[in-house]
C-alpha cells in the first residue's frame, strides 16, 4: 500500500516518515514541503537518507492513504481535496478534532474551512474509538497533551471515581514547539529553565474537555497547564482529582481499587501500561507506549496519576500509524514494537 | 565578624562559602567536612580557590555564627554544642524546622535529638518572621520545596482569598538531591527525563503545612507533589486552588485584585517580585530572588501562582546569608545583590 | 538460535538486550547480572518489560552464544569457560582486543586471565575484519572510541595518504562511562559542563594503535584525547593528520580525492556513510551507523576527518548484533535496520 | 563613570549589563537596541529590571565609555562616530581585531568600513597587551575562541617550546552562537548532540594566526576547528603542538618545565590560573577566569594544553570589563571578582 507525507519538514512528518520506514505494509511514496521542494529528504533530515525520496511541493504517484502534518487551516484546506479523491486521511492538525465549529473559530481564531466534516472525522484516539477507527476515512489525530492527559484520567471519569474538577499539569519537551524557530525553541533561553505558558488557556484544553466530557455524566471543570522543561521529547502530566467520597468510603486500600480500575480499562490495548512503579518519560523514548500511574493521596483523598508519553510517537506520529494500521485491518502495534531507547 | 561552615562539600555547604566570598562583612574562616578533611578547598572544589581554606574535621578558631549543612540528625547533633558556646547558628538541615517533636519522628524517621530545641529556632523565611529572625540565635532555614511553595501561597491564605485545598506540583533541577550518588542524580538516567517523585508523601510537605497553616484559620488540605527535571539548578512550583466565592463575586478583574493583594504582601521584601509576565526559573540562576507569578484561571475560578527559585540560593546559602543579615543588623541584601546569570 | 547476556544490567547490556528484541533469529533467553540476579529484567529496566526475562545469576539453559558485558577481567574468566562448552562469545570487555598480553597488563594494571585465546579472538570490527569474523568462535567487540577512529583513519592509513602523526580529538557523551556512579556521572558536576580527562593516556588508544598500526607500513605516533560533554549517547572523534607532501601534489582537489578514497574503502560497507556535509552525534542515536566526512584544510595540507556514532550501538551493543549476525550467516544488517530517533 | 551599550539585546550585551550592574565606578546609563527600542530593559531581560534602564534607539545623556555589542560591520560605523566625539571605546564586535583591511575583506566578505582606525586599536587581551590598553581608545576586544586559544599557546610560543605546526580543537556551548534564530541554536536540533562547524574556516582563526604570530619568530601552521556541544555557556579548547626535539632533550620531566613556563608567564595575571588538574567549563561560569592546564603526551613529545572560559565572560563582557578597568586606571578585577557559579 502506497503513503503519502504532506509537510514532512516539521518533527512530526519526519517522525511519521521514521516509523513509516519499518512498516511492512506501507510503503512511503510521496512526501511534501513547502520551502524544501527539490530537494532530496536526506538534505534536510540525514538521518532519514535511507527512504531516498525527493520532498516536492505537491503529493505525486497514486496513493492509497495520505497524513497531513500541516498546521492548522492549511492542513484542512490540503485534505480535503485528497479526501474527496478516496484517498483516507489521518490529519496530525488540530482542523478536525473538535466537534463544534464554533469552539474551533473560539480557539483557533479562525473560521473552520469546512465545518461539515467535523461529524464525520474521528478523534484518533484508539483507547477511545478503535471500533469507530476501523470504519473512518478521516481520521483526527489527537494532540500530544491530550493523549496523555485523556488516556491519564479517562478510566477514572468513566467509572465515576472522581469527583468533577479535575486539575492537570504538564511538562513538555521542545520538541513539542516544532522545528519552527522562536525564542522559546532557541537552546540558549529554554536549557537549564523551567516555564509555565499559556496560563490564559492552551489549545489543547477544549480537546481535553470535550474527550474527557465524553465519558462523564457530570460537567467537568478542567484547569490545565502546561510547561516547557529542558528536554527534547517526552510529556509527563500529573493529573489531580478528588476521589468521591462514596468512592472512598466503599472498600479498603483505594489505590489499590483504582489500579484495577485503570488495568481492567486497559487490559485489550496493548500501548497502554499501567506501571508498578512512577514512570518516567525515558522509558518511552522513540516508542509508542503510554506509561499510566495512578496512585491515591491519602492525606487528602486525593487520586493522582502521572501519565507519560514520547511527544512526538505517541502523541504524534506512533498514534497516527497505529490509527492507520486499524483503518488498513492490520495489527494495531505494526511497525510499532521497537522498545524505548534507555539511556 | 568570623564565620564558619560545617560539611562545606556538600552543595548547599559550597554555595554559602561562594557567596560568604563577597560578603563585605561576614568572613569565613573554618569549614569542616567528613571525608575530604585534610584537603585544601580548592582540591575538592575549584572554583572556591581563592578562599584558601583547608577543610578540617572539626571548627576551628573563634566563631561569631555557624552554618551546618549537615544531612538531618547529624547538623542537631553538631550545632547543639556549638549554640551552648554561645554561637549563633544557622541550620540548613531540617532539624529544626517542624515545631512538633512527633511529626519529625513520623517525617524522617527517626526520634529528635533535642526537642526543646524545637520551641526557640525561628523558621528562616524572612518574608513571614523577619522580626523574629533578627532575634534568634537559632535558626532552621528552610527547605528548597517549601520556600517556593510558602512564597507563592501565603498571600492567598493570609488574605482569605482561597478555599483551604491546594495543590503544588512542584519541579526541581537535579542538584536539590544533593552531591551524594545514586541513580536518581545518575546523568544518564535523569537527562532528558522527566519523573515525579515520593508519591507517597515529601518530607518538605509538614514544613509547608505547619506555615501555611499558621496564616490560615481553617484546616488546610494539600497536595504536595515533587518532579526531577533535567537542569542543574531552580525550582518552579506551580500552585492550584479555588478562590472562594465570596471573593470572585466581589468586584471586578480578579487577577487585578488577586496581583495587588501580592504586591501589597511583599512590597517590603526585597527579595520576592511580583511578575508581570511568567516567571522562568533561568532568571533566577545565582541569584536569590523569588519570582512569584498569580493568575486567574478564569474559566474554573482557580488561583494560580507560579513561584520560581534558585533551589541552592533563596532555597538553600542565599537565603541563610538573608538570615545572618538580619541576624547581625546588617542590611538584609548584603552579598546577595548580584543578578542573575542568564542565559 | 537462543541467546544469553552475562551482566544484562549495564548500558551495553541492556541496549544489547533492546536491539536482540527485535532480531527475528536470535531469541534472547537467559540473563544475568550480579546484584539484581532474582529481579525481574522489568524491574531495573522498565522499558524491557516486553521482554519478560528474570535476571539469574548464572546463565541457564541451552545457548547458542553468548555476549558478556562484564567488566575486564572478570568477562575473561566468566566466558572462557562457556566457550569450552562450544559456544560463540562474543566479548564487549576489553578482554580480547589486544594482540599483546603485556600490554593488556600495562593498561588495565592485572595480568590476563588466559592470554592464549589473544590469538585466536577476532577484533570485531566487521568493516576490517569481516571474514575472519564469519570464522570466529570468539568476538572481543570493540571499544566505543576506537570504532569512531579506526574507521575514521583506517581509508587514509591503508592507502598512505597522510604521514604517521595523527592526533585525536574525541567527544563522548556520559553513558560511555558507564551506569556505576561517580562524580563524572553525576548530572550536577556533568551537566553544562564539558572536561577533558585520561590526558596521561586512554586505555583505549592500544587497541587504535594496534589496528591502525596493523594497516600502516610505518610506526604511527597517534595522540588520542577523550572528553566528556553533556550529552547521553554519542562519539564524535576529530580526527587530524597531514597529508603526504606527495598526494598534496599528486593532482588537483584534495578534498575530492579522498573522498573517493573514502567512498571506495566502504563501499560495501552497509554501516559506514561518507556523508556530504559534517555529520552530527544525533543522526545516529539509537542507530548502527557511523557517519565519517573526510575534507582538508587547505591552508596547512591537513586531513581532517569527523567520525560518528551512536558509542551504545555501534560502539557496543549494535555492533555486537552485527557481529552475531556475521558469525551465524544472517544478514549483516538483521535488526539493525531501525532510523536514528530524531531529533 | 558613565558608560553606554550600543546593542544591549544579544547575549554580550546583557552580559556587559549584568556585570556593570555590580561595578562600583561605571554607571550604566544608556542602552540601545533597534527591534527592542522603546521597551524597557527588563522587559526584553526581566533579570536586568533592577539596572531600570529604557532601550532607546540612540545612545543618550553624556558618555565617558561606550561598548559595542554590534555586529561586525554595523559596529565600525556606529562606534567611529562616538570615537570622534572623544569617547572611549570598546567594540565587541570583529571590526578592529585584524591589523590587515584586505583579511578583514576576506574574512568577513565585506570591505572595513574605515581601515585608518586598524592601526590604533589596541587589542583588548591583557594578558598580553595590559600597557597598551591602558592608552587606548579604542580596544577590539576579542572573540570567544581566539581568547582561550591565545591564552592557552602564548607562553609556548613565546618561549620556543613547539614547533610551528598547530592544532586547536575548541568545544563551545550554543550561547557563542548568539541570541538570533536559526537550526543552529534550535533547541531540538542542537540538544543531545555535538557537531564540527566552520571546517572551511572559522572567521577566529586569522586573530589567532596574528596574534600567536606575533610571539612568534617563525610562520605558523595552525588548524583550528570548531565544535558546538550542548550546552549554554564555556568554551573548552584543546591544543596541540609537537614540543621541538631541543625542549625534550633539555633535562628532565618535560611536563614540570611546561608549567614553570606557564607559571611565570601569567605569574602576574588576576584572570589566567594554571590548574592542577585538568579544568572544565562549569568552573568558569559566570566568571572572567581562564583555566589553563599544560600537560606533555609522553608518547608522543606533544604539548597538550586545556583552556576553560565562559565565553560570554572571559569571552567577551568580562574581558571587556577588564579593559575598561585598565583603561580608566581602575584595580583590572573591580566587578569582576564574583566566584564561578557551581554547580
Amino acid at each position: 500500500m502506497k503513503v503519502g507525507i504532506i509537510n514532512v519538514t516539521g518533527y512530526a512528518g519526519c517522525e511519521l516518515a521514521r516509523i513509516l520506514y519499518q512498516h511492512p505494509e506501507a510503503r512511503l511514496t510521496s512526501v511534501t514541503g513547502r520551502s524544501a521542494a527539490g530537494q532530496n529528504l536526506a538534505e534536510v533530515f540525514p538521518h532519514l537518507a535511507s527512504l531516498n525520496l525527493s520532498i516536492t511541493p505537491e503529493l505525486e504517484g497514486s496513493l492509497d492513504l495520505v497524513f497531513s502534518a500541516l498546521p492548522h487551516k492549511a492542513s484542512a484546506e490540503a485534505v480535503i481535496p485528497v479526501l474527496e479523491q478516496g484517498i483516507k486521511v489521518i490529519d496530525i492538525s488540530a482542523d478536525f478534532r473538535l466537534k463544534q465549529a464554533n469552539e474551533y473559530t473560539e480557539w483557533y481564531g479562525v473560521n473552520h474551512p469546512d465545518p461539515s466534516y467535523l461529524e464525520e472525522a474521528v478523534f484518533g484516539l484508539p483507547e477511545l474509538h478503535r471500533e469507530a477507527i476501523k470504519q473512518a476515512r478521516l481520521i483526527a489525530n489527537p494532540g500530544c497533551y491530550p493523549t496523555s492527559a485523556i488516556l491519564g484520567m479517562a478510566p477514572a471519569i468513566k467509572h465515576n471515581l472522581i469527583e468533577n474538577d479535575i486539575i492537570i499539569d504538564s511538562k513538555s519537551g521542545i520538541s513539542g514547539a516544532g522545528r519552527s524557530l522562536g525564542l522559546t525553541t532557541h537552546y540558549s533561553e529554554v536549557n537549564e529553565n523551567v516555564m509555565a505558558y499559556s496560563l490564559g488557556g492552551h489549545r489543547h484544553l477544549p480537546e481535553i474537555t470535550q474527550e474527557l466530557g465524553a465519558l462523564s455524566s457530570d460537567t467537568l471543570s478542567i484547569t490545565f497547564l502546561t510547561h516547557l522543561i529542558p528536554m527534547t521529547r517526552g510529556i509527563l502530566s500529573s493529573c489531580y482529582a478528588k476521589l468521591t467520597p462514596e468512592y472512598l468510603e466503599n472498600g479498603s486500600d483505594p489505590t489499590a481499587r483504582v489500579r484495577a480500575v485503570y488495568e481492567e480499562f486497559y487490559a485489550d490495548h496493548p500501548f497502554v501500561t499501567i506501571t508498578p512503579q512512577p514512570p518516567q518519560t525515558k522509558q518511552t523514548l522513540g516508542n509508542n507506549r503510554c506509561l499510566v500511574y495512578p496512585t491515591v493521596d491519602q492525606r487528602t483523598g486525593r487520586l493522582i496519576v502521572i501519565s507519560c508519553i514520547d511527544n512526538l510517537v505517541k502523541g504524534a506520529a506512533g498514534q497516527a500509524v497505529q490509527n492507520m494500521n486499524l483503518m488498513c485491518g492490520w495489527p494495531e502495534s505494526m511497525a510499532l514494537e521497537t522498545l524505548a531507547v534507555y539511556p
